[in-house]
């Protein structure tokens, strides 16, 4: 199968960090396609660039020529996600929702450490709105940007790693999800220095949308995620599968 | 004062109704200002149109080169406020909220009554997110789309007013909330035949956004709405207040 | 148009302070008439005085001779509001509800601070039946009683602008509401130690109040604000509007 | 033991059915005192003539001359609770608690059937306060007044009987709770013709009250309930112990 | 009335204990039986040894010759309580929601002081299956294991008083819950040592089991505790009634 | 890799089938062993014969001489999750959360349709539990019995597909899940009735476990799931990995 990994930033190395973590978990046949927007941030850290993201994820999606089974949305706390499941049929996959839900099975709670305390309630927003917020112990900031965490790996897991471990001490979490789509390469260390399991998104994302396939499961059109009404649309081109 | 009036469709025809309501309650001395969208949707109904609205107000009103004192964002259950208030540090009022909280001093629960099926969760998800859901006895829809609310207002009344009787009888709502940027002037007419005070969004909104300019109140900037960082963003020009 | 400002509590310099702070800000046009119970204690701090306080600003209001086009009740977590909207059917708005809703509007979350450790459930409490709570990070306690706040203001202010500065830092609040009736003239010096806004909540009903009024809304008689039914009191006159 | 058992309207002859009511499931050597306020309402059915009947109950509870080891507050969905907490150090026990918590030990939900349609919001108040809420499947509405209670006994039976089936089919109760205070005589045809237990909630609080008393409990003076503060009041004589 | 309380684990001083306690608060005429299942844990930490002691209790109970008139289950926070629901038509009390509900009518809010860290995920989840939660400010653990408890009860009153202090002050709890089996004794020493009310589960539950007795109350069969089906089990004897 | 799939309840036919549908969707190289308990009820339809199911399916599962990556609970609205997440380091999935967590992908909101009205409110017990429920339509029941689904799978098909169409159209759902072991064989049929995405329990459980097992993730071990402390253990043989 062929699964999209949108990101949601105009950084290709990020896009290309983002890809290789989600082939080093693919199935055997699963080819991973990394998508960078053609517009918008160079790395999302609040609602304007995210919103932003939004649109720009979902025009690179349906400008996507060949064919595909399902799409990530490889930004942690970002909107977007219910815009592109009216666009497609394919499953869509948000790593926010993903980390979550898998975390949710290897623990009772969790808490997720994302880079600026800026970024925490929009995460916590979005985890509300997917039903998903109630096992949350707390969602907690290492106060890194996300480029800082590439231009200083070393930094970054330390800073991680601590706020992981007042999450399982103070906040009382048994899982840590790492809130940020470029964290992967992080996630081993932090496993050694917490003691805890912990969930990378994007490869959290890639078994959910695997699983989802291989189960012939696609995205309910009764409602919320009908296809959009045929109308007059100014600025913004939409061809939808 | 000044009081930017966004509209979140391209319809002109509709930015003139709303900014006709607005400015039908604005106090002495307030100037409304009609803003419509350069890019988007006729109309919104759905979340694609809806992000891509969010952006398309969000360009519109930092391109505004006048000065003003507040921007109130005319759609029923749309994305994008928290963005704008990032951008600016005037209130920002959106029209969803300012309904909602409206009518909790009129009764002890409202219920609103929109236009499509699929705008529902939409708008239980914008309340839920302003913590304003909790009095919220439910959001109903006439089952019009929102330009049939224009060219036929005589149907739309008879439907609004329908669910609206069923909302205060079979939901318990004591309070009727007009869940479009396009019902204004249905209003009356939904009163005399449901016996319960009605609110229009665009109405409250303005009162909401005069209020806060006279007690000199601007929008928080030590967290989630601080202005975005400096960073290279493609395709979007920003300039901010 | 003329709205009553009603003290909790029997102490005039109070009712004085309450009025003036309410006049600062109402607009051109509006009178603001400051009303004292005639009965109940002179600083409310705990379920009793509050309980007393309710029916005592009940008494007064009904009482009240002239025309009028809203009330406020001017008591941060009393008791009370339902009963004067049974009463009455031009708006009722009680400091507590329009301080917080306020606050929603300028930022994601905020904090009270209000005088006495035991004041804060009667507070919570309120905002919890009000559908005000979602988004309201906390409620703190400055140690103060009522009226010492008016006998060493400066005192008042370190010990408030301590609480909101633990507020905004611990408990992640993005706006402050001042939870007294007695505390507008500390709020410029609190909003300069803690640079977040803060609000007012006599100053934001009267905001509120002359919204309500300018858009024509009046309290719902559907059922729980219906006026009470005709029957035998004993030892209380009530001539209502 | 001695239990001071408060009817909140004025009405003896529904003070002497508590107070029989209340005997008749009391253990050997509880001594039930049936109270009427001295002011307030004939009937209690709204939240004006409720605050006014918190004051009654306290005025007469504080003023009663003998010992006593608990106070009973018998009517349901009242205000006034917490404050005769601050007046004793006895235990109090409102009905509309000791209804609901006794409900929840024989059935996974239950529902209250009480009198007139707007007693149901002052009810859903008092148990969401009372963190009873939860499990409580609905509050539904006979549409008789208090008195017609007494004065059409088998009407009665018949109205609350009909509301009580469609709890337990339509909102799935398993228990139900009869939600006023002259309810008592009517339970054993309600247990009758629904085939769930049926609690009334004097009878229950009785329960409650020898319970806490025998256990030797009273109630907590650390914050909500502390006792009040010294202070001036003016037209109400508190002696309290 | 005969009262079977049953212990949850095999140890049989620890069911003498809980037997005592029992009888110390149990009126005239209630005989207290202590039973003590026939397999299971030594102490119960965790769900697999509270699921056995699930079962054990059943069986113990149903193997029960005699008659009886209600059922405790005394054991915090352990599995179990639904399936007696089911097995019998006596009023079944969980200690864990006794102690909660009385808790409630004394303060505002009640913290639970635990043995294991462990625990307190448990006691948690039965409390908010038991709707019983909202009032709840926190479940602390003293890091002492049951057996712990009567081997060395100064070090455990120690540490339960030093928890029940952290619960008053820092998560404001008004009332403390003692949240084991086997803590009665050391009740009267918490209580000089905190100065708040304390609830022993066991001695709650005998005061509410003898209450619901004496009302005549019995479990709801429409549903959730509706007796099990007839059919066919393999290793396991139960005998109902 | 190697999962095993226990059924809850000692209906063999059951195992085979189960066992059947989950091989149907198993990725290559995944073996799917099916366990039958050694004791217990040969359906499970209430809270008695669940936790005794709860208690056999640990015992089977820690029974098996063999290795295995993951482990199904393949019961819907059982006990004992908890418990075997305690025992063992390989990741544990209940095919009640499985379910609810893949539909959560495909819609907004969920219903699920079960047998009996009894096993209702178990199921909603366990999603709340799981913190799996706040995007729950409903939970609604067939009125047929576990067996009754086997015997007569036609009638079982109709009845399920009206109470999933009511689910879809007067709750609100967007997604069905099919809320027991047995079903999978019908889902084809519902999908097709319906008109939106039917979930098995089983097969989404198969690939949930298939992806965490491919993640390398575990169970965490830091407090809830902690391995059960050494203790003396009467009746039950425990060896565990």
């Amino acid at each position: 199968m062929r699964i999209l990994v949108a990101n949601v930033n105009t950084t290709q190395t990020m896009t290309d960090g983002i890809a290789e973590a989600a082939r080093a978990v693919a199935a055997p046949g699963t080819e991973i396609i990394g998508l960078t927007p053609d517009f918008g941030a160079e790395s999302c850290e609040g609602n304007f660039e995210s919103y932003l993201a939004a649109i720009a994820v979902m025009d690179k999606v349906v400008k996507y020529e060949g064919q595909y089974d399902a799409v990530i949305q490889a930004g942690y706390g970002e909107h977007g996600r219910e815009g592109l499941q009216e666009l497609l049929t394919v499953p869509v996959v948000d790593i926010t929702d993903a980390a979550a839900s898998t975390a949710m099975y290897l623990g009772r709670s969790y808490s997720v450490v994302t880079t600026l305390d800026r970024a925490v309630p929009l995460i916590e927003d979005r985890l509300i709105l997917a039903g998903l917020h109630d096992r949350c112990a707390s969602v907690r900031s290492s106060g890194l940007g996300v480029l800082e965490l590439e231009s200083d790996p070393e930094r970054a897991i330390q800073a991680i790693a601590a706020e992981a471990q007042r999450a399982v001490e103070i906040d009382r979490a048994e899982v840590i999800v790492l809130g940020c789509g470029g964290m992967a390469e992080l996630k081993q260390r932090v496993v050694e220095l917490c003691g805890v399991p912990v969930v990378d998104g994007v490869q959290a994302a890639v078994a959910v949308a695997e699983g989802l396939v291989r189960l012939g499961l696609t995205t309910s059109k009764v409602r919320t995620y009908a296809q959009p009404r045929p109308k007059r649309i100014t600025g913004f081109g939409t061809r939808t599968r």
